[in-house]
C-alpha cells in the first residue's frame, strides 16, 4: 500500500507537503513541536494561491517520533537545517525496517549522516522550490511555486520513491524524480551560494539589485560552486551559470530564504549552504576565496546577531 | 617665517590640528562650511582628554578657499575622502606658488591628482592616528591618540615640512617625518582594509570580536595588501602582519571609522580604502579575491543604504 507517511517538522514546508499527501488519501501523521496543542485540536488550515484552501487533519499529531503508532512507509524530514539539529534522533524512533527516509531540506553534502545511520533503509533526497509561510500557528500560506524533486541516494529513483512522486503529482504540484539528486543539490546551491549571503550581507537587497550591481561577484561565486561540484564527480550543465543569471534577471525581485530568516531574527542555514560548500571545496582542494570570504562574513554577522540578542537589545 | 596656515575642512580632525598649530603661534585660517556662522562668531571649543580645553579662534573663517586673504605657507586639506569630492577645486584658489599642500586624509593611491594639479608646489602626505569627534557645531572632542606622520611626495621630508612637524611637536602631539610616506599609507591600509569593511559588514562588531572569530580571513586580506604594496615598489616590513594581529589583540575593542560613519548614516570611505586598493592590485596584476569580495559587498551595502535613505525610511 505504501500510504503511511510521517512528517517530522510540520512547519511551512512540511505541513504543506503533508497536507497535499493527505488530500490524495495518504495516512499522514505529523511531529509538530511548536504548534502542538493547536494542531492537535484543529489541524492545519492550508491557504494556497494555486490550489485553494482546505483543512488538513493529520492522522496523528505527535510531540516526538517515538509516539508514532504504526509502521511508516515514508518518514519525511522537513525541519530547517540549522546548527545543532540532530536529524537522526528526530526520526530514529519512528523508522522501521521498511521506512523510506525522505529529507526535504536545504544544503549540500548533508546525505551521509542519514545513509550511515540507516544503512538498510532507502534514503531519498528532496529539493523543494517553494514559497510558503506559517503566518500564525496552524495556518500555512502557500504563495508560489511548489515543485519538488526527489531521488534516491546514492542515485536512481526506486519504485517506492516513484509511488511517492505519483502521490505528489496527483495532489496538484509538480514533482519529478531525479536520477542524480546530488547533482540536483549542487544545481540549487549554485544559485543559493551567492544570493543567500549577499542578500543578508548587503543589508537586505533583493536578487535583482544584487545582480545588477555585482554581477561579476555573483558569477565568480557561481563559478566556484561549478568547480566544486565537478570535483565531487557531479558536473553541472555547461550553460548553468548563464542560465541562472538570465533567469534571475527575469524573476521578480526576490527575497532569499536567508534574508527572510535574517529579517525575522531567525537562525539562518549558513552552515549547510555555505559551510558545507566550503568544506567540500577544501576536501577536494578546490580554491574558493570569494565563497570562503562570504562564509566568514556570515559567521561574523551571525555572531553580531547573537551578541545583540544576548544583550536583549 | 612659514606660519600662515589654511585648514580646508575644519571638522573633527582639521579643527583639532588647526587648533594645535594656533596654540603654538601659527596664523591659522579655516574653510569651514557646515558650522560657518557659529565658528565665525565664537571660534572652536576644543576639549582634549590629554591636552586640556581651550578656545581656538581662527585668524579667518571662510566659506571657501577663494576668500582667503594672504599667502598661505601650508594649505592643509582635512576633508573626509568621500566619492565625488573635488579636492583640487576645494583648495586651488588659496594655493600660491610657495604653498605646501598637505593632505591629512585616509586611503591609498590618492596622491597623483594633487601632484598633477600643483606641479610646482611641495605636496605633503599626512597620516593621522587620532580619535576625535565633532560633538556639536563648533565643539571638538579629542578622545585619544593624535599621532601625525608627514612626508613629501614622492619621498623625503623637506625643510619646510620639518618646520611644520616642529610646530606640531611643540603643540603637544607626536608628529614624525617619514622618508617614504607612501609606504606609510600602505602600512595604515593593511589594518584598514580588513577591519573597516568587516566591522560594517558584520553589522557592527568591534575589532576584537572580528579577530577572535575570523583571524584567518583578516590575515588573508592583510596578505593581499602586503603583496599589492610590494608590487607598487613599497614593500612592507616582513613582520607587519604578525605585528598588526598582535597589536589588535591588545587594543581595547575598537570601532573603526567606517563603522562609526555607518552607524551615523554618513558616507563611508569605501572607495579610497578598498576601491583604490583593488584598482591598484588590478593595475599590478596582483590577485586579491577576498579584498575584491569585500569591496563588492561594501558597494552592495552602500546601495542598500541609499535605497533606504531615498525611501525616507
Amino acid at each position: 500500500m505504501n500510504n503511511k507517511v510521517l512528517i517530522v517538522g510540520a512547519g511551512a514546508i512540511g505541513a504543506f507537503y503533508g497536507a497535499l499527501l493527505a488530500k490524495v488519501g495518504a495516512d499522514v501523521a505529523v511531529v509538530c513541536r511548536s504548534d502542538y496543542e493547536l494542531v492537535k485540536e484543529h489541524g492545519f488550515q492550508i491557504n494556497s494561491h494555486d490550489l485553494g484552501s482546505w483543512q488538513f487533519t493529520p492522522s496523528q499529531v505527535l510531540k516526538k517520533a517515538s509516539e508514532y503508532q504504526g509502521k511508516a512507509d515514508y518518514v519525511i524530514l522537513c525541519t530547517k537545517m540549522i546548527e545543532g539539529l540532530d536529524r537522526i534522533s528526530l526520526i530514529a524512533d519512528a523508522v522501521n525496517e521498511r521506512s523510506s527516509i525522505v529529507f526535504i531540506q536545504n544544503g549540500v553534502d548533508t546525505e551521509q549522516e542519514l545513509i550511515d545511520a540507516f544503512p538498510h533503509n532507502e534514503v531519498v533526497s528532496g529539493l523543494a522550490f517553494i514559497c510558503s509561510n506559517r503566518l500564525q500557528p496552524g495556518v500555512i500560506s502557500h504563495l508560489a511555486y511548489g515543485k519538488l524533486s526527489l531521488g534516491n541516494l546514492p542515485g536512481g529513483v526506486s519504485e517506492k520513491t516513484r509511488h511517492l512522486i505519483n502521490l505528489f503529482q496527483r495532489s496538484g504540484i509538480e514533482c519529478i524524480g531525479m536520477e542524480d539528486i546530488i547533482t540536483g543539490r549542487w544545481i540549487k546551491c549554485i544559485w543559493n551560494a551567492p544570493f543567500n549571503p549577499l542578500s543578508v550581507l548587503s543589508g537586505g537587497l533583493a536578487t535583482e539589485a544584487i545582480l545588477k550591481n555585482q554581477e561579476e561577484l555573483v558569477r565568480s561565486i557561481m563559478q566556484e560552486v561549478f568547480e566544486i561540484a565537478s570535483a565531487t564527480g557531479h558536473p553541472l550543465p555547461e550553460d548553468i551559470i548563464e542560465t541562472n543569471i538570465a533567469n534571475t534577471y527575469t524573476m521578480p525581485p526576490y527575497k532569499t530564504s536567508m534574508l527572510l530568516d535574517f529579517e525575522s531574527n531567525k537562525a539562518m542555514e549558513t552552515e549547510v549552504i555555505l559551510g558545507n560548500t566550503v568544506r567540500t571545496a577544501e576536501r577536494h582542494k578546490v580554491a574558493c576565496p570569494p565563497l570562503k570570504t562570504l562564509y566568514a562574513l556570515m559567521k561574523l554577522r551571525e555572531m553580531q546577531i547573537e551578541l545583540v540578542n544576548s544583550n536583549g537589545e
